[in-house]
């Protein structure tokens, strides 16, 4: 879906962000560069030029694509998002999202604190569509594939209308960055069983304008928890409530499940010898169900991405890679087109959506 | 906390529920005989006399302690709750609940629909409290031992009265089945964070009774998704809606990994060999994984156990010694006073629970 035949992509990167800073954000700008090729990208640096600096000596075939933006100022992991919106202009996540706004870059990515981002990026690019705060993104992996679900943690309680934006919104994120040539995306909606009958007001109601409101989407209709890891199908739609807790829940299991592994594994001599012997296999299980580096905040007027805070550099590099092919895509267009479409559905008659209200 | 020195409980089986029926239900009942020992507990074998009478000749010990009660009906695993309910009566389910109305059961355990279970035990033994449906409790085996988790699935919006209300009856129910001695038994309110002002109306609204209501419970604060897995606190409290999606979330990932470690450990000769050395550990992993065989329906006046649909006679089993733990412990008187207490708090001036209405 992707189209780099033209200009190069310019990445705004928070390189102070997460737990390590320039060394990850740098070392990842340099795989990425690797991965969409010379010519094709440039890089934004925004952080303190002096650690800047000293990772760039380190990554020579880098440096003549990018540049580096100094500020001393940078906001803190524990730093509440409402405070970091009064007092983080000019820290280095300010900068690498006002650069999208009047500093020529096409995306901002940062690792750094995912409250701060959402309402910096909110307050300076602002939202497009009826939602209130920016949908966060979260893609498994899954026996098929990738499965990618929204939202996961901005907006708490939604209403019918909002989750068929999520519903857009991802989709349009899916065709752009992760679906293969030819694939079809499809959509489904997070309730407690697949009768129409189930769940609350605002799922049902939803269920409706996916059906019949004209929107342009495979929509597979409900689907339940365990379609995530299913891969049942590519996009999963859920209030921002539940989809924080299914998002932790997971990553709780995970790290459960891989810490009994390890320990299972080094149980005794005859477990460390079949651990030893199997290491190449756990290597690739482990590299398999690794997710997506990143996630964007879709809803903005611009190119969002949030980094996992504690990621390496690769899975630094994976969102920016994430980052350069939704700024690529026709994304934002596509979006567009289907909200036009939504807003129609919503105000012709008969009303589905007023019916509830 | 179970009493067990008291004339022997009967536990009324629906024998014909679940997978497998009477092969499981019956082989699991002289598995809890075993493990509860003889003059401890009598069973009523509810659904085909044929069937039940082939399975108790392999089960010679169980005899002695078991009635069978014949009817030809069983409620399929696909009928509707509501349909169940009007037509059901008679069935091999339906006669296991009425039997602790009016056959002298202390208990009633099935594994099959979980729908028509629900919605026959209500319609047969009442709700206590203010619920409209009874809460479905599930446990996780976790890093510290297990965290129950209530509701997952009858509850769709439950607003702070009723969050409550699921507190005050898993706490209890935790205490009876399964703290260990002198074990504190802590309760957390599922959110989105940790800090006060997260999450929506309700949980807020719940967290503040929770805290200032005077109910006599352990109550640790909000906790997120990932403290399922951690084991942060015993009993998570939760709508039915999020806790539904979070444990077929956590279902379908445990199934995930278990298929992900099989293709790895069998994905080449090396590996293979490695898992033939560690097949005793991973056995072990596998075991301590498993989580209990079945979940009460909470809110009931009667003990009624839901146990796997395709669980195994250990499993079933499992089930069993749940229901009569629960039946033989202090669990009813309990979760009444606390209730009295959370009635008195939502009247009582200054009515916390009534600003907000």
């Amino acid at each position: 879906m992707s189209d780099f035949n033209r200009r190069p992509l310019t990445l705004a990167i928070d390189a102070m962000g997460g737990d390590h800073g320039p060394p990850v954000s740098v070392a990842g700008a340099e795989i990425a560069l690797g991965r969409l090729g010379n010519g094709k990208v440039r890089f934004q640096l925004h952080g303190d030029q002096t650690a800047i600096e000293a990772e760039l000596v380190k990554h020579p075939k880098l440096r003549p694509v990018a540049t580096v933006h100094h500020t001393d100022k940078v906001i803190g992991a524990e730093e509440k998002g409402s405070h970091a919106m009064r007092r983080g202009k000019g820290s280095s996540l300010w900068n690498a999202v006002e650069a999208i706004r009047s500093g020529g870059a096409d995306a901002a990515i940062s690792a750094g604190n995912t409250g701060a981002l959402m309402a910096i990026s909110k307050l300076i690019l602002r939202m497009t569509g009826g939602l209130d705060r920016p949908a966060i993104v979260s893609s498994w992996p899954t026996r098929r594939g990738i499965t990618a679900m929204l939202d996961v943690g901005a907006n708490i309680s939604s209403d019918a209308a909002q989750l068929v934006e999520f519903a857009i919104m991802g989709e349009a994120f899916y065709c752009a960055v992760h679906a293969r040539p030819g694939e079809r995306v499809k959509v489904g909606l997070m309730n407690v069983g697949s009768e129409e009958q189930k769940g609350h007001d605002e799922v049902r109601e939803a269920n409706t304008i996916l059906k019949d409101g004209g929107i342009e989407l495979d929509y597979h209709g409900f689907v339940e928890g365990d379609d995530i890891a299913k891969g049942t199908v590519e996009v999963i739609v859920t209030d921002g409530f539940t989809g924080n807790v299914a998002l932790k829940t997971g990553e709780g299991l995970a790290r459960f499940f891989v810490t009994e592994l390890r320990e299972a594994m080094t149980s005794g001599p005859l477990a460390l010898a079949g651990a030893f012997l199997a290491q190449g296999a756990l290597k690739r299980m482990a590299a398999r169900l690794e997710p997506p580096g990143g996630g964007p905040l879709l809803g903005l007027n611009g190119v969002v991405i949030k980094a996992h805070g504690g990621g390496t550099a690769t899975s630094f590099a994976d969102a920016l890679k994430i980052a350069a092919d939704l700024a690529a895509s026709d994304y934002a267009a596509k979006a567009a087109a289907n909200m036009e479409r939504l807003a129609r559905a919503l105000d012709a008659p008969p009303p589905a959506a007023e019916t509830m209200s």
